[in-house]
């Protein structure tokens, strides 16, 4: 094989970036170790630490889900603010397979990891996807979907009046 | 009726302390709001900002339940520490009666809200109850729950292999 000398060049300039970030990280994670954007959008990282605001289980599809907000987002629902939801407000939702729990057979418990998907609400940004940016990251991976939004908008139609968003949010008890 | 002097006694040196409590509380729920402990047990107020650790859905009951917990709790989910969970974990477990979704039939989501009930792991105070305490909180206005841990723990006998928890612990891709 020949030496390709342009890739080595490119390779000389690349690398004391990539040390920058993997040194400058101070997580057990490196920077550049976070999944790709999807749709353009960036990965939340940290969103599993978010507080929730709703559960599902879909029985066409076989899958338990859980639906988490950042702050901003969970103070909208708790609030009842959510027709529209406010710009900033992020919502998560967590999905797994469904299974049966082995020490309770009537409970119906997450399987498998298949996806988070998220929405981005930025009026301001997203005004071609209803002021919403739609992204999702698949597997434990978390390889970044991006077949384009219109995926996403298409299955979100028919709750098009309720600001896009499926999810009713629940009651939750609420004392300081 | 007669007057009762000792219960006027005891009002008279009450009072002040229930003033106290009030006007000492900065948030919009006075201290002397919060629900009354539960097996001794004092509320936890702020539980619905806790983190996810799992969700599930239970057809003998009808109700589709969303498992919190503390800072602790999650940290030692995320990272499989769960058998015995380390002292000082809390586990939440929100409970809603089962309804369907208008907007998408096949799916199952929270209806009316049935209660909040927690296990607080703590191996020196809770020796005669298997390490943990047991605490619920019965509807929207979080009524405590004081018929004994043994109603608890005997629906728990299950999985007393398991540190006396039903929830396995799902995979959360995790980012930082």
């Amino acid at each position: 094989m020949k030496a390709d000398l342009s890739q080595v060049k490119r390779l000389q300039v690349k690398l004391p970036l990539v040390l920058l970030f993997t040194l400058g990280s101070s997580g057990s994670i490196a920077a550049t170790d976070l999944p790709q954007p999807s749709h353009g959008i960036d990965y939340p990282a940290g969103w599993d630490q978010w507080s929730a605001v709703a559960v599902s289980h879909r029985t066409d599809n076989n899958t338990i889900r859980l639906i988490l907000g950042n702050e901003l987002a969970v103070k909208a629902a708790r609030e009842g603010q959510t027709n529209p939801w406010p710009d900033g407000a992020i919502l998560a939702k967590v999905v797994w397979k469904d299974t049966e729990l082995e020490n309770w057979k009537a409970a119906t418990v997450p399987g498998e990891f298949v996806h988070a998907e998220f929405m981005f609400k930025d009026s301001k940004r997203f005004t071609e996807t209803y002021g919403w940016g739609w992204a999702r990251w698949v597997g434990p991976e978390q390889k970044p979907f991006n077949e384009g939004a219109g995926v996403c908008v298409a299955c979100h139609t028919p709750v098009k009046d309720r600001d896009w968003v499926f999810t009713d949010v629940p009651f939750f008890p609420q004392f300081k």
